[in-house]
């Protein structure tokens, strides 16, 4: 059983090549979870969105960038909030898709030719497949972290100077709004507080860019990878051995949870896991700190793994990832590590998502630290 | 003297009949100081915008509703948020009125003929003047309040079933959004926690309305009684008798502010300020409440006046109105109260800003009570 970075890498295709429909959805929203990094919401929550809307409305189809007419506008969309509270505060349904989409149309005075998940982990990458089949629009295979992130500004689109205004913010009951921020980081500040202002979680839409800007601007291959690693679950005896051999991932401990300390507050979820580790990791003890996604583990006050990677924490027995609003007291668990995008480990990427963007006086843990652990 | 409600109303003009120039605006901005009840933002700031405005692009001309065509479109418009804070964070000058209208004309697809104060008190009566005189367009003699009240609810247009959206918010930075609320309700709770996000103050207009809507759904003629109280404070020898025997002010009591307590948060000021009787009040001891606006006055544990009605606290040498951001320690100074516009002492007007919608098991304490006190 390999437990470091392999050679064994996750070969994605560039296309799904399928749709995205009831045979589908089920892979995809499970690998969604795995690249929500313990964010993004529920995965399963989204998942039950997405098949509602495949049958009411049809399948989704899944497009590359290529595919579309240069000019093309893609809005990238998703849900902006607490995963803790987006699990009892649902979107609004099909009037909500068509409020964000009519509201960016006018505002950009143009035609939406296709959807785009702004981030791909958890629910994130399951809603805007429900949005695609209530709107009747193609969904681009690409998003703008390649996991889940907390913050808008956490965006391949941000990096690459794509401007993140106008971004369009909903909620269930009709409310909305248009906001033209200076940058990402007052977008993120105002969209925010509308968010918490509406209960905690709210639709969005935001980043409006054409096919050409996206080719540049996006992490593609997105909606292929999330799909390839949620039939690696399915299909492997093993799940943890799957991601471990197939997708690039690093099992950093296996254990039990015993200890969870978890607050929601202003539009996030904030706190940390301790996992001991049972079995061969028996007397090891890691603490899981999190900011809506995980963000950093810690082994004997020493970081272990961080941000920009995805740390990303399953039930080892059938590979379903738990969410940082779903850890409770007592859960079997195995912590592994995906390598991110590798636009998130450059200067600037690092500048946005390292784990100093989050408040800790560490530097990004990458995998050779792991190798000595 | 007078201290009792007497039959010596205010006569006030329903058009101010000059222009809000270099001449008049002084007297007007000291009308609107007294007419804030404590809010809206020092009418010194206010003044020194409008007064900047005016000399850089011309006198405003005040209108009356019924001057204007039917379907001329009017935007009321104002400063939003704490009065602690607009005291240091200003707005930003011609590009951001330019940038509300802009908004605004964009979202309702016409032309915008006339500003109006969403509230005629304090800073909020002189900060429209001072956009009017930017954007060269006239101002209407009426707003939304007749006072000024803490929220974006508080407003005769509501009242009368005008929609508070779209309501425009920006900041001096050149963040904006446009909101499309459900309700009054839940605009004031979004563009509050925009104002918090962008520091607490920020720049917003809302319910556009036509002429023919504003005829029956505004306070009319309140610039020129605004104009009005800032000439009597400059002509009479003795400021508060002119405003008892001609602008049917009471006076409560004359002391000293001995204790203040008062703290900013969530976009407003709250706190109240002990006054301590001196002269012919000696031995009283008044307690003013106050939620960005002065709302209640307790004496011996019990209610004295409250809003509706204007509780409006000055400077009794000069007639200087003094806000809730600017009390202190030991200043000498007069309470007054002003009978409100007829429009707030109905069922649906108390349900609104009766002292029990500001959280007191109180009711409306009116005239009446005075007279016994």
């Amino acid at each position: 059983m390999c437990r470091t970075y392999s050679t064994c890498v996750l070969h994605h295709p560039t296309v799904l090549g399928v749709l995205l429909d009831e045979q589908t959805i089920h892979a995809y929203a499970r690998g969604c979870g795995v690249l929500g990094a313990g964010g993004g919401g529920s995965y399963r929550n989204g998942l039950l969105a997405a098949r509602q809307a495949i049958a009411d409305f049809g399948a989704v189809e899944v497009v590359t960038v290529d595919q579309l007419e240069d000019d093309a506008l893609i809005m990238p969309c998703g849900s902006v909030g607490a995963p803790t509270v987006a699990m009892e505060k649902l979107e609004g349904g099909a009037t909500e898709s068509q409020r964000l989409l009519e509201a960016m149309q006018e505002r950009l005075n143009g035609r939406i030719s296709a959807l785009m998940c702004l981030e791909i982990g958890g629910s994130n990458g399951c809603i805007p497949v429900a949005w695609a089949a209530q709107l009747g629009l193609p969904l681009v295979d690409a998003d703008g972290m390649g996991r889940a992130f907390p913050e808008l500004t956490h965006v391949a689109m941000n990096l690459a100077g794509i401007p993140a205004a106008p971004c369009v913010v909903s909620d269930e009951r009709g409310n909305s709004a248009v906001v033209d921020a200076v940058d990402a980081r007052w977008l993120e500040r105002v969209v925010r507080s509308i968010c918490v202002a509406v209960g905690g979680q709210a639709a969005f839409a935001a980043y409006p860019m054409t096919a050409r800007q996206a080719g540049q601007a996006t992490v593609t291959g997105s909606v292929s990878r999330a799909w390839t690693i949620g039939e690696l679950l399915t299909t492997h005896a093993n799940p943890v051995d799957g991601l471990v051999c197939q997708a690039g991932a690093t099992e950093v401990l296996r254990g039990k949870i015993v200890d969870i300390d978890r607050t929601t507050a202003g539009g996030f979820v904030r706190g940390s896991a301790t996992v001991a580790g049972l079995g061969r990791d028996d007397g090891r003890l890691l603490r899981v700190e999190m900011q809506n996604e995980n963000i950093i583990v810690f082994e004997d006050g020493a970081p272990v793994c961080s941000v920009p990677d995805l740390i990303t924490v399953i039930d080892p027995t059938n590979g379903d990832a738990i969410g940082t609003e779903m850890l409770r007291y007592g859960q079997r668990v195995a912590v592994l590590t995906l390598p991110c995008d590798p636009l998130w480990r450059t200067a600037a990427g690092l500048s946005l998502v390292s784990p100093r963007a989050f408040g800790y006086d560490v530097d990004y843990c990458h995998e050779g630290a792991l190798e000595h652990a």
